[in-house]
């Protein structure tokens, strides 16, 4: 059952939220032994806020349009009462949380039941979903390969039909990486729009919070209940654009002007992300394709950047505890730690040049159309693959689709296109603060079956 | 004459602007073979304008405030017909500008006249107005010994009175220091205050630029002629606090809450220094000391931040063409070239903290007292100073006191105490956009005695 329809029925009596947070609960004990999606399953919790919600729709109350919806979050968001532990070892020597990250104060608010954490790469820094610590999340399609990262707990459980929700975050791709490879719809929204209060971060100016769901309905739902500013992050103070866009799915989009992104975003990649662009396109009736400058080097810049405050935000914990983090993640952050800085000073100028080449195509365009990897799901452990005749690390190389454009923080919905035997993501690009408009255009592929969450079939 | 005494005289008919730029043009002649303050002395263009104004009086027509005033700009502001050297060898292979500086083009609407652009230590990165290529500028007080820096022909030409008006920059001081060792009124604004619009940068994020005059009258009315946003500069945008400070300056102070800058600012002090700031507060009868936290640290902060935005702007010269920076400022930017980028980001990081400090005690004072040297114009050359017991160098010492300030962009007066042999300044630093109320105690001050500008007594 999709959110919007276990809300529907709790709010009509149909079915109580204990029932839907069951239901939940029994099918993570079923599956998640193979999909290892969760990290902690708040199953206490979970029941009593269930009951809450079943109490109030006994005595008349008005719940919120999530009422019984299950959900879980990547463990980088503050569940109180556990260590945010953010996929690392050392982190679980921090103390219990006292209070819920904001969105999940505004999941919870709409009615929505919290029902677990979700497993990631260590502190976000990976785009497969592995981690030495907690084992690797896997693609619900195919448990021999990988969920994607870093929200790969969230990939698999949303993909692996666990809950209906789940959150995530995306600082190079972290949300729109396991929704491609899992099949699933996920919003990274436009950089300042969800709140990140009481997440662990990454990367102050590249870090974004955001939901996955199975529908684009869903996706809407949850996105509208956490929107709108947030005093506990400075980024989150705008009210611009902010209202609920489920209302708005149902627009059409023929007066939208949909673009394909060209150059770089139609090179690296595999024929699956060639089809899948081109199904999206054809359904869209987008012939224009607009070339984006400088794209490779945007790409650089969020690396360097990415990597040097990676390194700053870990300096007193790589100078303490080498050992016990992920060795792949602690080399990344180690090289990070030397980098000179006037090759940041410089990546960060050249950001503002990039976002105004934007500003300008955004001018004559509502939508990009893009990859949002190059390939389905590689296999768990896989080193390389071969992009454009190079042999590439996979790890590093994942991102490289959609690290050029949460550079400048755009809004994008990754769509899954259902391809055989993997699904695979395509990302639909907004000017800031339109998730609306990426939403909509999600929507209507979504209503002519080109996009679509498949069932798991690997477990 | 000071520049309202000459503009007075001008609109009044008493003198012509010609006649006062012509008796600029001649003092420059006379004295600054021994000053060396002038890199470019812009003798034609200052008739064309003194005539111009001449003929708008003749004509009846209006004019500014500052009608006939000469003034002069320190040579990293572009001057139309002038490559911008910013004390440099290899930036004299520029192009001359097409078009003046904003500030430029807001004093001459304004009436005034300039007369040349000023030496200046290489790329602005000095205190000690000391310049490999052009010579040093020299003290007006004592030509053994320094002006200051980095707007050292700023220094020099106003307090050995050539001009009544200079124009200078400071991103950790550069303005400040040559008011103290020269023994004249600045004003280093609040960041984003003025607009930098058409000058060489150095740190984006620290540069101000701001004027020199021999009284507070002079130095509110360069201000005021220059205030205001330019789309030209991204961060001279707000009208907070816009208004005109001349007809504030005779309001009373006694309503004003000024402390002394305490811990940090009491220490690294010559006598010189503890003198003229008691001299100070004594007149002012401030009591109450406040201790600055983390004053060390921002200090450090600001140069770490300084060295590698500096090396960001000047890799490609350093690359190019090492051998034709000044060794002195060479040096320097290769250091800063291989910082590593995670103590910048915890740099930064450190100054929104220190931001919050100071608006925390900007809530119960407005005015904040401090040395702006830590002694009197040191000798040319000399390359240690004794602080506290410590031989420290003089060159990357000097801004001791001022970088703490500049880091977060507090609008400042510096103040000349006329000490004997040599004046010395004091900080007068208020909350950001509060320029006149710094304006007003520095006009305080000055009515009672405390402070002014010495009668050169060098040459």
């Amino acid at each position: 059952m999709t959110a919007s329809e276990i809300a529907s029925a709790v709010v009509r009596g149909k079915m109580s939220a204990l029932d839907a947070t069951e239901a939940a609960l029994a099918r993570i004990k079923q599956h998640d032994g193979v999909l290892n999606s969760f990290t902690d399953v708040t199953a206490d919790r979970a029941r009593t806020k269930a009951r809450a919600v079943d109490a109030d729709i006994a005595a008349g109350k008005t719940v919120g349009p999530l009422a019984g919806v299950p959900f879980a979050v990547k463990n980088l968001f503050d569940v109180a009462g556990l260590p945010t532990r953010a996929g690392s070892k050392i982190n679980r020597d921090l103390a219990p949380s006292k209070r819920d990250a904001t969105l999940i104060e505004r999941m919870e608010a709409a009615g929505a039941v919290l029902v677990g954490a979700l497993n990631m790469g260590e502190y976000a820094y990976d785009f497969t979903g592995e981690n030495i610590h907690d084992g690797p999340s896997r693609n619900p399609h195919d448990t021999t390969r990988m969920a994607g990262g870093s929200s790969g707990g969230s990939g698999s459980a949303v993909g692996g039909a666990l809950v209906p929700i789940a959150l995530g975050s995306d600082t190079n791709g972290s949300i729109r990486v396991p929704s491609s490879f899992c099949g699933i719809f996920g919003l990274k929204p436009t950089y300042g729009r969800l709140s990140r209060a009481r997440s662990f971060p990454f990367v102050a100016s590249l870090d974004h919070l955001g939901p996955f769901a199975r529908s684009v309905t869903d996706l809407a739902l949850a996105y509208d209940a956490m929107q709108g500013p947030d005093a506990d992050d400075a980024a989150c103070t705008t009210t611009r654009g902010l209202e609920p866009t489920l209302p708005l799915l149902a627009n059409p989009v023929s007066d939208l002007r949909i673009a394909i992104a060209g150059g770089y975003f139609q090179k690296n990649v595999f024929p699956e992300a060639v089809e899948a662009v081109s199904r999206v396109v054809k359904a869209l009736g987008a012939t224009k394709v607009v070339d984006v400058p400088e794209a490779a080097r945007a790409r650089a810049a969020a690396y360097v950047i990415t990597t040097t405050e990676g390194a700053s935000l870990h300096l007193d914990r790589l100078r303490k505890r080498p050992n016990d983090f992920d060795p792949a993640v602690r080399d990344r952050l180690i090289a990070g730690a030397m980098v000179p800085a006037p090759l940041v000073d410089r990546a960060q100028k050249f950001r503002r040049w990039y976002r105004a080449q934007f500003a300008e195509i955004f001018k004559s365009v509502d939508v990009l159309i893009a990859p949002a990897t190059p390939c389905t799901a590689p296999k768990l452990g896989q080193v390389n693959f071969n992009l454009d005749g190079v042999d590439l690390p996979v790890r590093a190389n994942i991102g490289i689709h959609t690290q050029p454009i949460s550079f400048i923080g755009l809004p994008v919905v990754a769509v899954p296109v259902p391809l055989e035997p993997l699904p695979i993501g395509v990302q639909i690009i907004a000017a800031p603060w339109r998730e609306d408009i990426a939403l909509r255009v999600a929507h209507a592929l979504e209503k002519m079956g080109v996009v679509a969450a498949p069932s798991p079939k690997g477990f």
